[in-house]
């Protein structure tokens, strides 16, 4: 077998086979098959995509190069989520302790960030004490105990996807739906979850911009589940916007806690429902949306949910004083507000914009040894499809003296588009594919 | 300037500027762009091609980027020609006595064949003390003279398509008509002569299996001159069989010499005439076809053409008294011959076969170091068309002891098909574009 052949098969849109496509893939990570030759055969998919079985395969060759987590200690459905990414995105605060109080077993492994805020595992730092580092004896225990955990990514998982990210990253091949679902699907799969909840973000503020494309990579990631035996369900959500009302790391947090007592945003509230009923199906394929719905509802309002978290906190050795009271949490002190310049209604929120106001005032990082500044963000208090008079706030800053908060503001004045005509507010789930 | 947003652009199908095909192809060079970005660049090219002006700047980057060779100091109408290649391919041979007898200037710089057979250099060679190696002074001393010589290529041409070519031919890349076009020609115009007359072979034995596609490189070859401000003119030729009877070195001489003569096989005189025909034409724009083609025939039957041939030999070293009686050149004495086995007409000759029949014989280089025996080969003395009775001779090997002819005598049968049914002769020309 030679990689030659097998760039120009696909290149010739021929269909490769499992053992064409594992050459390649052990063959770049082993470095028998070079680099240029490689990006040559990512760009040949890039134009002429992989059917249902070869993005399986190559998910496959991936999610194998290294280690498979494999949770049969845990009794119980195993359950988890995966964001597509968006601005202010603190679902997984939320979604574990939810589903872990509908009965199903979290345990949940999330990244640090590198963009406009931390990631979860950064978030939950602002938690004093709270630790993400837990022994594999500890994380069994826990998840056992009471439903779920949130930790760091340990071992090495997934190799493959890292060595052919970093040059699909510089070989302009990264916008190619087989390559992305494969990316996701490996290190997705590579942990071995009974259940998947895809929230797959489109617009904008998402990497599919539009709902058709959005479409095609959820059906691909459906179908990698599919061939694996896996049950994986996507749902197709609105980024035109972000995400709720807090941006940043402590405040993200904050709203988290608000969301599990049944008093956090609306439609971040509802994004929760959706996501954990359709984990409530695939552990009950019996069970009809409308209930399903009633049972997260009913975990939100009746305290459990939130019960779960504080019990999540104290088992990962968290400050449950600061959850309880979160004013106890670091926050910026000092505010800057931007209002409206006129009379109108909201039509734009640009995420892009609103993140990088978030990184100016420094919640992310731009560089991997950039330190977060866990106090700052902002809180948008109008969305999309609002009315708002000439001096209503539209968000306030948390700002931290040295930041760069003049320019802050000005990026989210930017980010923001007010016209005088009624604008509809957006839906929030577009579509659910299983 | 980054060599992703280059990628990211031909990716996308829009234009790129000189600027960055620049940058691209001298920074392949040099070394900074590194060989995975170039080979994702190649294959956006494969998929989404080129216009002519992107075309003619990658052409002029690469042409740039070694040696240029001035024929500024020989006086006249300086003419090239190039072939994209066949089997039996002598006339590089014929063709420069032919247009120096015409008046023109030919200065013909010729390589060593990796192949079925010697290139136009080791073909010289079986004429004993002919040497390639002029120096500059001398070449042009010649040509000033009396209007042709073949050398050897010298000097540090082209490099970035030595090097571009080297990554196509390992990354599935070499199949696309601007990738092509820009590396013939780059190579064609870093020699600045007035004209140039392509031979674009079309068929089962050439590059271009069929005439839409071969027209295709014609076009971007034209093209590439029109905007270079050179005469270009690309003649499209059958090669759906040899050319002429000959396949081998000393023998493809002795056919050249005939055909210098006059009494050359009809198809290949023909292609000479309707090539130096077409040079004509480019020197003097005001000449008739009929009236070029008439010129042509006139130095082939005069003898002024035969006799540049023979001034040539003796400036460059060559024993004419083996031009003039070249039972004298090299050729294997034992024969085999491969007669027909049934009668009808024959419908193929698979060129491809014929060249591995040659290589066979030993008349060609597997690889660099290979020796090439330039007596052996073979005569194809029966064409496409013709009419064979059973026990006819097809064609005679040209046989030295230790070399596999059985081999090559099974290779050249599977080579031919015979169907009862009558077959019309090829037409050789089937297009002119410039």
């Amino acid at each position: 077998m030679r990689a030659y052949d097998i760039i120009k098969k696909k290149r010739d849109k021929e269909k490769l086979s499992q053992k064409e496509i594992s050459f390649m893939v052990k063959g770049f990570v082993d470095g028998t098959v070079p680099d240029y030759q490689m990006s040559a055969f990512l760009m040949s998919v890039f134009f002429n995509g992989m059917d249902d079985e070869e993005t399986y395969q190559l998910t496959e060759c991936m999610r194998t190069s290294g280690d498979i987590i494999k949770l049969d200690k845990i009794k119980g459905f195993t359950v988890d989520k995966h964001s597509t990414g968006g601005v202010g995105d603190k679902t997984s605060l939320v979604l574990g302790p939810v589903l872990a109080a509908l009965g199903m077993k979290v345990a949940k492994m999330s990244g640090r960030g590198l963009g406009h805020t931390g990631g979860t595992i950064d978030k939950l730092e602002a938690i004093k004490g709270f630790s993400t580092e837990l022994s594999p004896e500890q994380l069994i225990e826990a998840v056992n105990k009471f439903g779920v955990v949130i930790v760091g990514q340990t071992g090495n998982l997934v190799p493959a996807d890292k060595k052919i990210y970093a040059l699909r990253d510089v070989t302009a091949t990264v916008d190619s739906v087989p390559l992305i679902a494969s990316s996701i699907m490996s290190k997705k799969l590579a942990v071995e979850n009974d259940g998947l909840v895809l929230d797959v973000k489109v617009g904008s503020g998402a990497f599919m911009k539009d709902l058709a494309s959005a479409r095609t990579l959820a059906k691909a990631m459906v179908g990698i589940g599919k061939i694996a035996g896996r049950k994986v369900t996507a749902v197709l959500t609105n980024m035109d916007e972000p995400l709720g009302e807090m941006v940043g790391n402590s405040c993200e947090v904050m709203e988290a806690i608000d969301t599990l007592q049944n008093k956090g945003p609306k439609v971040f509230t509802e994004l929760v429902e959706v996501l954990c009923a359709e984990a409530l199906k695939q552990k009950d394929p019996s069970i009809t949306e409308e209930n399903a719905i009633n049972e997260v509802k009913r975990v939100l309002s009746d305290g459990s949910a939130y019960n779960k978290f504080l019990e999540m906190v104290k088992f990962q050795g968290g400050d449950v004083s600061m959850v309880e009271d979160y004013s106890k949490m670091p926050l910026a002190t000092a505010r800057a507000e931007f209002k409206a310049e006129k009379d109108g209604y909201i039509k734009k929120i640009q995420c892009e914009a609103v993140g990088i106001a978030g990184m100016m005032l420094g919640a992310g990082r731009e560089t991997k040894d950039s330190v977060i500044d866990m106090g700052v963000g902002l809180k948008l208090v109008k969305h999309v499809g609002d009315k708002v008079t000439k001096g209503d706030v539209i968000a306030t800053l948390f700002v931290n003296p040295g930041q760069n908060a003049a320019g802050a503001l000005e990026k989210l004045k930017s980010a923001v588009e007010i016209t005088p005509e009624k604008v509809e507010k957006p839906k929030l789930v577009l579509d659910i594919i299983s």
